[in-house]
């Protein structure tokens, strides 16, 4: 007997069939008393089209009642799902947000769960499936609140962590992580166990199977988490902690992003704050700066600031730029048409010469390195975007994850 | 100042549009500091689609989570509602079911409400509009229940009862109750005025503005009802005590249903018991089961029962009455295309003659009538299907009502 928490992602619910699909791998989850909680995420498409609905009532819907609004999507999941379960003869129930209760705080909108009553529940467990609705709780004051989009991630790892389970399984429309885009690089294999940390690289470079936050907080609470497809048999991707990885390669994955553009102020005036005023008015304009280079000042006096931006808000960053009266450069250089490729790998740190290998590879391809950015784990360089697959291919060979 | 429960439909709240139109009436009701409480159905639609996911998944889907499911459609437009009125500038909120919380005690799809708390919501009338979902309650474990098929009238009249209000308000897609149906005869007109026992006779009889057991609640409390359409500004039809109704007319209406079959057992032997023997096994095959004639027997041994049901149920109820071995008769006569026709009026038990001028009306225009039946306000009459115009069309004009 063990304890799990499943989670079934919007696809996974996305049909009346999905759905009795999804009651069907419950049911084999059940086998040997294992103790069932499942988190839903609402169907395919649904969010959109609820926000849609507030979004043509007013611009600016009150964000208390679209919490109300969206947090039915997995209501319906859940009675649904439920119900398929009900008829394939396994005890069942829907658990409403206000009804276990998940207790949270924060604005609506984005919300982060703190609490939940876990002693009905566990109860409730001993005979019968428990069917949850993710994304959403209730406030101190009993309102509905919803915790941001792909929140019920979140909301299966909370749970996980709070009932004590022994694994938390994301079921998704991908098999698992994969050593690179299996759609664009036919060699990718997809990767039995990785650590948290390189996840998160991973997924916040690119690879979108999971929301980010919830990685960080199964690192945070050590929650072993599985990555899974919905729709095949085939193992996923166990993600746990670093130390329970042998590390047989120093390079994990290779990950890249796309339609970004870079932006360089030469000649910057260095001096205390500098950079605060550079990307304060930016964060105030919702404009997502990735990665920051900021050279060692030579004549003391100046200094070069890189940083890269989505393509999309390319032209706002450079009305913006223009119009900050607070800082002084000399030139303003760009280029919107780069990508960022990536290494990832918690080995790569006791592995010498990685870095070498990486610009050494990159050199024979004839790929010229805009900027480079370095982590623990992870290894970024900027390139023009015509070179990506190229670079990428070039790096999955050279570490040996073809 | 005075409060009111508005209750919008399902028509009414069908679209983006239709709510920001249902915002701005309640925008106007709110003037003069009334007290608005606002119930809502589900958008036209949705309960059945949500209806056909859950059969589609089972056909005996679960009852409790079916109320979690249906229950949704309501919260989507309470949600939606309330945003339109906060952008309109007023203060408002939706109150779920569980967060007043209504009170309901009975089965699952098929509850009555029976408290509320009123306290808060009193309380916050004094400055905002409190919109809540029609259509359900919890129950006293703290699971969701429905209240049946157009419910959120039961919820409105509730409402109007337990919070004490001035009047309450059915918005809808039609601008009142009439003679008789407009669509059909061109000359119906609206009634500014009805009783609840007429109201109850028509609704019944065909006329489908009202669920008829929220009418009997709002007779059985007092509650004055109006009925009036969203979509127009003109007045609605008035239901109260039929004290409070000056009656000019002796006819206030006339009513038809059509679709009726109508069978009659003839030489069935009279005894006790016998016409629960009949009826109980067409009960039990939940056939519907609308006038039941019983002449007085002549010799005292036999009787003739006539009774008649929805055409689509004849073969059913040919084929039960045929399997009955607890009744004996000598034949079985039927006619599967016939109608109804009703005059109501709670003036007619004052005015003499109403009776014969009916039958007079109806032989004048050469139609035969294949059964009777009266109560203290209606007289009603089975006829061929074909003669249904003609006769309602003579009974509007020979009763005034054209």
């Amino acid at each position: 007997m063990v304890k799990k928490v499943l989670k079934f992602g919007g696809t996974s619910v996305g049909s009346i069939d999905r759905i009795k699909h999804v009651a069907e791998i419950i049911k084999k989850e059940r086998q040997n008393e294992n103790k069932i909680i499942v988190i839903v995420s609402a169907m395919s498409g649904k969010t959109n089209e609820l926000l849609k609905m507030s979004t043509d009532i007013s611009k600016e819907f009150n964000n208390r009642e679209l919490d109300v609004l969206l947090s039915s999507g997995e209501q319906v999941t859940c009675a649904l799902l439920t119900g398929a379960l009900i008829n394939l003869k396994l005890k069942a129930r829907s658990w409403l947000n206000w009804q276990i209760p998940i207790l949270t705080e924060g604005d609506h909108t984005n919300a982060r769960i703190i609490n939940t009553n876990v002693d009905r529940i566990n109860e409730y467990l001993k005979n019968g499936v428990a069917v949850i609705p993710g994304f959403q709780g209730i406030s101190k004051n009993g309102d509905i609140t919803t915790i941001g989009r792909g929140g019920s991630d979140a909301t299966a790892v909370a749970f996980a962590k709070l009932f004590n389970a022994d694994t938390c399984e994301i079921y998704t429309d991908v098999d698992g992580i994969y050593s690179t885009d299996p759609n664009k690089i036919p060699v990718a294999k997809k990767i039995d166990k990785i650590s948290y940390d390189e996840m998160l690289e991973l997924s916040s470079l690119g690879a979108k199977v999971m929301q980010s936050s919830a990685v960080q907080t199964a690192m945070m609470y050590n929650v072993p988490l599985e990555v899974k497809s919905t729709f095949t048999d085939r193992k996923g991707t166990k993600i746990f902690d670093q130390s329970n990885i042998d590390y047989k390669k120093s390079v994990t994955g290779v990950a890249y992003s796309k339609d970004d553009a870079k932006i360089t102020l030469i000649g910057v005036e260095d001096k205390p704050g500098i950079a605060a005023n550079i990307f304060e008015p930016l964060n105030k304009a919702q404009i997502n700066v990735d990665m920051v280079i900021q050279n060692i000042s030579l004549d003391s006096k100046t200094t070069d600031v890189t940083f890269t931006i989505k393509r999309g808000d390319f032209i706002k960053t450079k009305k913006i730029l223009n119009e900050n009266n607070l800082i002084e450069y000399k030139k303003i250089s760009h280029n919107n048409k780069v990508s960022k490729v990536s290494i990832v790998g918690a080995g790569m740190v006791s592995t010498p010469g990685v870095t070498y290998r990486m610009f050494r590879a990159l050199a024979d391809e004839k790929i010229n390195i805009l900027a480079i950015s370095t982590s623990e784990i992870k290894l970024s360089v900027i390139i023009n975007e015509e070179n990506t697959l190229n670079a990428v291919k070039k790096l999955h060979t050279i570490f040996e994850l073809d």
